[in-house]
């Protein structure tokens, strides 16, 4: 039941950074870049940009900061939060050189997926974020933490709602500003969002959560709008549906910005995005990785402008 | 917010109609019989599947009589509820001689949309409805209505509530059990389907709707997840995500079977439907099309098989 619905919602772009990075066709710098400044020119306030990992790890970010020495120069982004992931203390102090004011932090509910994905346990995921906080605290950066895994693990399948609120617990303790809970597979159900959602609501305050959805199984939208009903106010999504998670068999799609936008703004709720624009900037680069647009409100809409 | 969900729904199954009529490539006889046995093997009871038309008028349906002749004569489906589309009296005598005992009819909200797609206005349409049913009422037809553009029509843009309620009242009185309320361009958000659903609610107990939602731009699975929050307990859909409507530019796919049944029984509401034998199928209809399947929840099934 639809009751008191938000006037407006926060999206964060993860297109980018989540997106880009699971692409096998490398994009260019330029490419980069414009398709950020198409995405911020449509009206997206934050915007996951890159990583800050090793160049032979995810060749896709091989040119991170060349590329935030560009954003950083350009004008018409001083509005954007330009966010780039940030795994340990050598990536946070690159990212501080290239003038990164924005990070994430990411860790999982899965110890096996932790250790597939970043080498480490999910005890060590923490200590390396703790060294990460201290540096970005001192220089005031915006710190935002991912929990992968929150609805399930291609690895160890359900897992724990306690372990969920013991990291999430100590990530707000080291400062994070919001934990975006990630459904990395595409597995979670409208039933099981709400579980989740309501254990945290104990413990947190709903807005200290982002939800991350992947349209795996095709009930992103379905999920997102669950989450909306609950309180949740925040979405990350990925323009055009770039991306998925390559650790993860059979995962591909975070849910696309467009059909967030459409959703949201169908109800009449606020998203601050010009879908037309939007539509411009996915198409470019969509274009570049020669991929179609996973996104149905993103084809419906070409079609009928047709 | 999920609250009193129930322990089970009912699919009506529209691929072999609504689904392949939409397809261009002709399907034999023998493929359609094969496809409808393989939908009620894997647990559908409700398949519409055929619809007694002209045959220059849709050549998809053209061996209807033949059709029927076979389904009423195999075994496996006697428990089966065959639905056969019936768009006048010629279509119910010829229905009747070849043994159909379940049928559908059809009517929308935008006299537009009836014109082009049926030749009648509303009122003309309820007409013919009348004489139809005054011959299924004699011969103990069931018989399922249909009203299309409920949420939208490509003509004429939204379309009235006041004259769906009249419509449906209408339908009501001429003695159909149930009636399909069809977002036919696929343009429904989860708000306006509340507001359908309460508006109706005022003068019709909610089982006497069943929800036909087209996945055009990505919203089904929401806008069946409100329907089912609000009390709704039948939904339409066609395996593979088949068909669409001919007459509507840009509005391609009902929402896809799998995806409904995974959304369902991932909450733990039964479907009776067993996904493998759905996907199986799914898969011998869609090759024969030369298709690719349209639901996510297929797709990601087939993947994590390999």
């Amino acid at each position: 039941m639809l009751k008191h619905l938000p006037q407006s919602i926060r999206l964060v772009e993860v297109g980018p950074r989540d997106g880009l990075q699971n692409e096998k066709t490398i994009i260019n710098l330029e490419d980069k870049f414009n398709f950020i400044k198409n995405l911020a020119a449509a009206g997206l306030k934050e915007i996951e940009a890159s990583s800050f990992v090793r160049a032979e790890k995810i060749p896709q970010m091989q040119d991170s900061a060349q590329l935030f020495d560009r954003l950083i120069a350009e004008p018409s982004l001083k509005n954007t939060h330009l966010i780039s992931l940030v795994p340990n203390l050598i990536g946070m102090k690159e990212a501080l050189v290239h003038g990164v004011k924005d990070i994430a932090v990411f860790t999982s509910t899965s110890n096996s997926f932790n250790k597939k994905n970043i080498n480490s346990t999910i005890d060590e995921s923490l200590l390396k974020i703790e060294e990460v906080l201290s540096v970005a605290k001192t220089q005031h950066i915006r710190t935002r933490g991912y929990i992968s895994t929150v609805f399930g693990c291609p690895y160890e399948g359900k897992t724990s709602l306690t372990e969920l609120k013991r990291i999430a617990l100590r990530l707000k303790e080291l400062g994070v500003y919001e934990i975006s809970l990630g459904d990395t597979i595409g597995i979670a159900n409208p039933k099981q969002v709400q579980e989740v959602i309501e254990f945290l609501s104990v413990d947190f305050p709903l807005d200290f959560f982002s939800m991350h959805f992947h349209d795996t199984r095709g009930m992103a939208i379905a999920n997102v709008l669950t989450s909306l009903e609950l309180g949740i106010g925040s979405f990350d999504s990925s323009a055009g549906g770039l991306g998925g998670c390559p650790y993860a068999v059979g995962a591909s799609g975070n849910v696309a910005t467009e059909d967030l936008v459409y959703l949201f703004e169908s109800m009449g709720i606020k998203t601050g995005v010009d879908l037309d624009k939007l539509i411009y900037a996915s198409e470019l680069i969509l274009a570049k990785l020669g991929n179609i647009s996973l996104s149905k409100s993103h084809t419906a809409y070409v079609a009928a402008k047709k």
